[in-house]
């Protein structure tokens, strides 16, 4: 019999459920194959006592249809750094990832399939570099990772950003307003332009490409006449004015503080009052709603294809390689080639084009 | 030919769009009716030139399905408080009725129906003993009118904050989280009710009932185990803690500046965690996407029973009335009567029960 | 100890998971109750060996949102029609309703609540007049009863059966074509009706109402103007033409041999044909996809309500009633009141004066 | 002043209208040109008098977010077909083609932009042949083309047939049945394939594997357990047993008459009776409620970028060409080589293994 664990870490992504479903499917039509779940990560196996489940396809039964993790998931703790308080009382961090590793043999593990983003991978790459049979499955919402075309739930956040777009259109066009909408992308604009384009937004600003407020309040004016007019801006969350720090991000460690701060589309809105543009303006943070809920079709179609992908590298042994989508085909890569670049919207690229070609402002 | 003037005041609600089709529908089925709007409410009237549209069965095809307002709608200026400058440069207001009506004589408008909220309808009293023919169609998005079993716009809000909470579940649960969601409903907590019991909330908090921060920090404590567990909690804008004020709202005429205090969902956070509340904890403020986008069925079909009825009171030459649905009948009840009792939860109401029921905690 | 069973008999519909799960949350808070139950209606109870499933609060985590029932529902068996093979190997039926209240007592139930349809409800009332306790809770999701203002699954088919129309709206647009969309409804019109006007249907059939073919052709010949127009028609599925018979329903015992006929709607494009109705039709008929799903906010809070009054009968003792919705208030009816009067349009019904009063042909 | 003449052939698909928005917006940058369509692809132009109207930014306000196409569409008649009787007075068809030219030259039409499948980009490419400036855009809702990576409509009629899979399951498995979903498809089946994985389905049959009914039954039986258990079966319209003819499809010209057969679907059905499946079995086919209704975000992008792309495809003279997505690119490729070779599954795509890894049956 061979044991097969999975943990997924950091934030939750629409698609995660669909993924352990399938690996768990394609492991039940190998004889001799067992596939368990670690609670929160590896935490659950750095427990005592240890928080690792059973997966089998009554487990996993209906999953799919399901956002979020059934195995749990977090942003604390780890192998590497394991936290516990020094003789003052005062948190630190431990290196508990031999002793992780010698768990999983006494437990009989003979692989581990790791799915999440490029912080998880790097602690994939750490535990095979240390021995552990491991296997990556890429996560991350922004879509923001060049070694592979395309990330589960990522499309499932843009049709939320974009319904929201849809919904702000009627509200603003009957009331004549600005309606800023601030959907995640800390480095990667890639959800606030689909959705933009998709939704028919005037404006949407991007982490990659700084914007001048004077070119933002010029296109907004351009959509009024008397105070008849209306628009939306889709911003992302790490959006920036030109010489400007990040102003503020919707930060899973730092939490709810941010939101007092009213975020990048908070700001955007007092930049452009400041600047002496007159219209009603409404602010609106998408937030962790683009992460939960049923994912789309197109969602569950690629979790499915990662998790039977990852379990038959696990099968022929192909360890130390992570998932990837190059269409048509699922491959695996390197670990380390896995995160070693991020995929950033440049001016060059098609979104941009496709944006500037519908008459959206970029803000530069 | 009669004409009748359709104006649509204060905020949007998905389902206007709706009434002003049926309206017209109805209109166009006797032989010697047509039917305007007036853009912006009354302004449109008031304006020169005046903004005020024909509306025919051309122009209002498909807006059923559409959220908004076509002919526009906003919560500034009207008859009675026209804004002007004095002679000092400062904004003050003058009443333009005695005007407004002369005008609508002019053009041949033989009535008006007034779709709108409490003011609007306060308008169409104070015009109606000014000797304008005025039949109001009552709007609010928060169901608070006793004088209507029930107001279009409020399904859709309601499933507008379900789907909310349906999509905060999910990351909640797999990240052992505590979601906070802030709905609409300044006096009134019917929609935060409503959503808590069709998404399954752990706690709903709501302004008729002030909420002690040590229940509700005692119902979500009972939901964790260890670090394992998770909660939603829905609040309504207006709510507010036992002795204290109102926090803050997210108040139309305000507007953003509210976005940086936090409002009422991050006021809690704040609370639970001097408390000493130790679990995550994050914030979602629903916002104007509860006013947005498509109308549920429920509420197509109820906009379209008080447009139809609108008409054919008109048609009666029943004015000064207020349409209202009395299950299963729609009726027509005297201005006066309408706006004079808000409906507002109450300890006996079976909203509150069944929530209890279900083992909502209410923070009492 | 309390022991309450539960039973879903007949087709299944949105929210008959709310409301046991409702049933069970309420009586979690009572110390003595525990709620169990029978899987396929009674069958569980009949079966040897009998398939009873405790029910608690864990089991019931999240079902609110699921359509179907946890407990599955069937059409067939049940206490008074248990099938049997006689000496000749021919099916027939016997009464097993004395053994199963025998049954039920050496198990310990306490009390029984039936959620279902007018069936179901003649069976509780002959069980009720055997001496068991029992508690019905209406469902049907035609919302055919007199004795309750509403029925949970109603709003739920309604949508589906809206979101429908709303998609070939643009399909028939495009393409200058009618198409006829069949939806549930044998004996009564209210999902045709409120998804005709819900979605702006040009044409509506209903089974109160026998249509006359050259009424529904010279409707739909005034959309049309040289090869240019469209039309959408909803018909229910046991519409019939005036002096006809019901053509063909989709029966759940005869199941998909009718969907050879073509269904009413097939039927309605053959008679359109015959008659000289030249433009292209097409059909679609909706079936079971108005049953499936996530139920609606306006269904789940309504199942929420029933099934917490449902238990609270129980716990009073009031046995023998069903049940009931009178607005605002939720009631108990006696069982033989319940099922005594169906609940079937007029032409005085505010639907029918809303539907052509936006213009929709009933056919007449 | 340049002049830019928009048609759409052939059956609508989500995406056409978000197409048109692109063209139109892009092109409104440009000093010099205007953007005109034809009303029912070619036929617009060909009509007397002509049915050609123009484009304008305010015209395709919002239309990105409709299904159809605001210029309407047809499968009949076009310049090389168009339909005439005879002197018998039987239906023949001439060819209008150099008539349609010289009409264009008359116009002062400079160039065509194509939105259709297979049979309009042959007539492009024969309309290119006589000299007419025309750019293709490829429109297939089965996403069957090999020289594209994908089309629009394709996720959003995936999305659609996805959520019915979700909504047949819960009624399934409360009544235990099997439900046999038939969706589009006839030479192709990738979105029976895409919805089966997604939606969870137990079987999947298409057009390019022939079925074994033993197999299928086979399969379906492994699901059950005494009168417990059920399952969903999607099969593309265009599917066939081995050895066997197709069936029957959905065929836009034959239109409803095959709806009597019962399709594939019903045809399924009969063939598992009759090989001795006993559990009840019901049929839904969706028809053209998956090419209906609002598009998904992704097919509104990408429906966007191949507007964007086509224009200025145009504007560069780049004619003969049909637009192409090559990911991450948009491209031009000879209209001849865009419709050579269909895009059909292969046992070795990772859709077909990746189903199988699921445990989806194929019938084989």
């Amino acid at each position: 019999m061979k044991r097969l664990l999975v943990v997924t870490g950091g934030g939750d992504c629409p698609g995660l459920n669909a993924v352990i479903r399938a690996i768990v499917h394609r492991a039940s039509q190998e004889r001799d194959w067992e596939v368990l779940g670690s609670i929160q990560a590896f935490n659950g196996v750095l427990r005592e006592p240890t928080e690792v489940v059973l997966l089998d396809n009554k487990k996993v039964a209906g999953i799919h249809f399901q956002g979020g993790t059934i195995i749990e998931t977090t942003n604390k703790g780890g192998p590497f750094a394991w936290p516990v308080k020094d003789k003052n009382g005062n948190w630190t961090t431990v290196d508990r990832s031999d002793e992780m590793i010698r768990k999983l043999q006494i437990m009989h593990i003979d692989g581990v399939i790791n799915i999440g983003g490029d912080g998880s991978q790097r602690i994939s790459k750490r535990l095979y570099d240390k021995g552990l049979n491991i296997i990556g499955v890429p996560k991350t919402i922004d879509n923001d990772l060049s070694s592979t075309d395309s990330t589960f739930g990522f499309q499932t956040a843009v049709q939320v950003a974009t319904e929201a777009v849809d919904k702000l259109v009627t509200t603003a066009a009957s009331h004549n307003r600005v309606f800023v909408l601030e959907v995640m992308g800390r480095e990667a604009g890639w959800i606030a332009l689909n959705a933009a384009v998709a939704g028919g937004a005037e404006v949407c600003l991007i982490p990659e490409i700084p914007y001048n407020i004077n070119k933002v309040k010029e296109a907004l004016e351009k959509r009024f006449h008397r105070d008849r007019g209306f628009a939306v801006v889709v911003v992302a969350e790490g959006a920036r004015p030109q010489g400007g720090d990040v102003v503020t991000q919707e930060n899973d460690e730092v939490g709810y503080e941010n939101k007092k701060l009213g975020g990048i589309s908070g700001h955007l809105i007092q930049q452009l009052k400041e600047s002496g543009f007159e219209h009603d303006m409404r602010q609106t943070i998408l937030g962790h709603l683009q992460r939960g809920g049923v994912p789309t079709a197109y969602d569950r179609v690629l979790s499915s294809h990662f998790g039977v992908k990852a379990f038959e590298m696990a099968l022929n042994g192909d360890w130390g390689k992570m998932v990837s989508y190059r269409h048509p085909d699922f491959i695996s890569v390197p670990l380390e080639e896995a995160v070693a670049k991020p995929n950033l919207v440049t001016m060059d690229n098609p979104m941009v084009k496709t944006a500037q070609g519908l008459g959206i402002s970029l803000g530069i």
